[in-house]
């Protein structure tokens, strides 16, 4: 799977708990790998942090804070307050238990450590089976165009709440990337490729604007499906819909399949969509398009399961349904 | 004043509240410059931890946990907590607001600003407005020979709770050390100087073994008033008479003035010791030191105040008493 955080975290999750209950069966589970995007990651009062990353292995080791959809749960803030009296900018949630992650991969990372190498260790350590892996080793900031200007991801998506319209999209260091030994590795060896239902221009787009990264993926065997994030012309969370119209494109189950097939021709091979837009099923088939048409919104564990297991069955041969 | 982390502290908001009183009576209060120990700070989780001047100054921002004698009150100890599910160390104690600290601190040295900047600026955030003046910008690092050989000093004060015995000290660095042009410049300007009851091994002996400390306090126009950190005697926290056994010398009030007598040569010229001792004053004014008896027990922020008011009027030429 490539994944950003929100909507990665929890197909990931639904993924891992369809792979747990085949296991349950009697079945073979799945070997699951998340490639993350860490376009979203930043530097903060000498910390290096990668939200996305942290969401996936926070919902995967059942730490997650279920409520906010990004950090620990039972959090504390009392760091936070005290970087307040200091006058430290506190607009990035910073929790006292995201602290020592952010501490310890910091440390790693100033050490030498790659940045693969140190998430490996983390989620080991919190009983994480899947592989967590960054989608390179090399830093790559995304930055968006708005009325203020370039603007680093997090300004834009925590500090200005993504209240400003993106009029673009680039991804600073992207070309010094490079997808990691492992990413490579886990495409080549992939069975089955899911993008999550994460941004298609500030997650997915960032993965895939790893020079080698979209190569990858079109010389893998495995078939690569994506989930539209676009649910009855929504996003369900975050600016995805809103830049769609400021991008250029539609915010629809139908525009996230036009911004694939045209941005990456050849690269996905099959999509998954909500009931709510099966209305498009007919048109998008008619592009040579494999189509799902399934509950996309994961409203609890269940939800998160049946999706896994829905797109499982429908893309992975061999999976037992 | 010349202070380590306990005692240091104390004595230190003593006189800050001899000066708050005097003030108030619309008499000149205190400039005060507390020089403190940084031999026992420690690199961890790849933070730069200084305790004493931490200790220093959360007591003078009101912010100490009294209870402890260490670290700030209302702690929370969550990022500790996930430190420990990840494996990391916890036997030094990071509760979450002093990670806040250690976090500007760690990151403004890396950035290149002086130890004795950011001291200065975190203290002054805090509300501190006596000068916290490390001893020295470089690093030096306490090291003491026990039964398993050199250990550094947090190595040895907390995860062995100082249960070992000490006997040689060494301050890893101190050879490159220097005082900085601060701690100098308020050396020279000093109408007083008080050796605060702390460690005279391991934390006002680490501050005398900086090149150049000892002989710009001799050189001072300042009297240099030693306060014991021995009662009855024993030291009322940590390891100091023990110290006095193990490293040569006496637990006791004439061992403390005994050992700045031999090991620092003309640079004490007056003493404090606890009412407790009082039968030692005839022979150690006999060896021509001046010294002063009285509650050298700080209690509460009443004995804090009561003995610095003692110490100022009985040292400082034209205190209000």
């Amino acid at each position: 799977m490539l994944a950003g955080g929100y909507g990665g975290a929890k197909l990931s999750h639904g993924l891992a708990l369809a792979s747990a209950a085949a296991r349950e069966r009697g079945a073979a589970g799945l070997e699951l790998s998340i490639i993350v995007n860490t376009g979203d990651d930043l530097e903060i009062h000498g910390l290096s942090v990668s939200p996305d990353l942290d969401t996936v292995m926070y919902t995967l080791a059942g730490l997650a804070n279920e409520a906010t959809g990004w950090g620990v749960r039972d959090e504390t803030w009392s760091g936070s307050q005290m970087l307040a009296r200091y006058g430290a900018a506190t607009w990035f949630g910073l929790g006292d238990r995201d602290v020592a992650t952010n501490l310890l991969r910091s440390q790693a990372l100033r050490a030498g450590e790659r940045l693969t190498e140190v998430t490996g260790r983390l989620g080991g350590a919190l009983g994480v089976t899947a592989r967590l892996l960054p989608m390179a080793d090399e830093p790559v900031r995304t930055e968006v165009l708005t009325s203020e200007g370039w603007l680093e991801f997090q300004e834009y998506f925590v500090h200005r709440h993504h209240a400003v319209d993106v009029v673009a999209v680039r991804h600073v260091g992207a070309e010094s990337a490079r997808p990691t030994a492992e990413v490579l590795a886990a495409i080549a060896a992939a069975e089955l490729i899911v993008l999550a239902p994460s941004n298609p221009f500030v997650s997915i787009g960032t993965i895939l604007a790893v020079p080698g990264m979209a190569g990858a993926l079109r010389a893998a065997a495995a078939p690569v499906v994506a989930v539209s994030p676009i649910v009855g012309g929504a996003a369900l969370r975050g600016p995805a819909d809103r830049m769609f119209v400021t991008l250029g494109g539609e915010a629809s189950a139908s525009g996230v399949v036009a911004h694939y097939r045209m941005r990456f021709p050849g690269l996905v091979n099959g999509f998954v969509i909500d009931d709510l837009d099966a209305q498009a099923t007919p048109a998008l088939e008619a592009t040579g398009a494999t189509v799902l048409v399934t509950q996309t919104v994961m409203r609890d564990d269940a939800g998160r399961r049946a999706l896994g297991e829905a797109i499982l069955g429908r893309f992975l041969p061999g999976w037992p349904t």
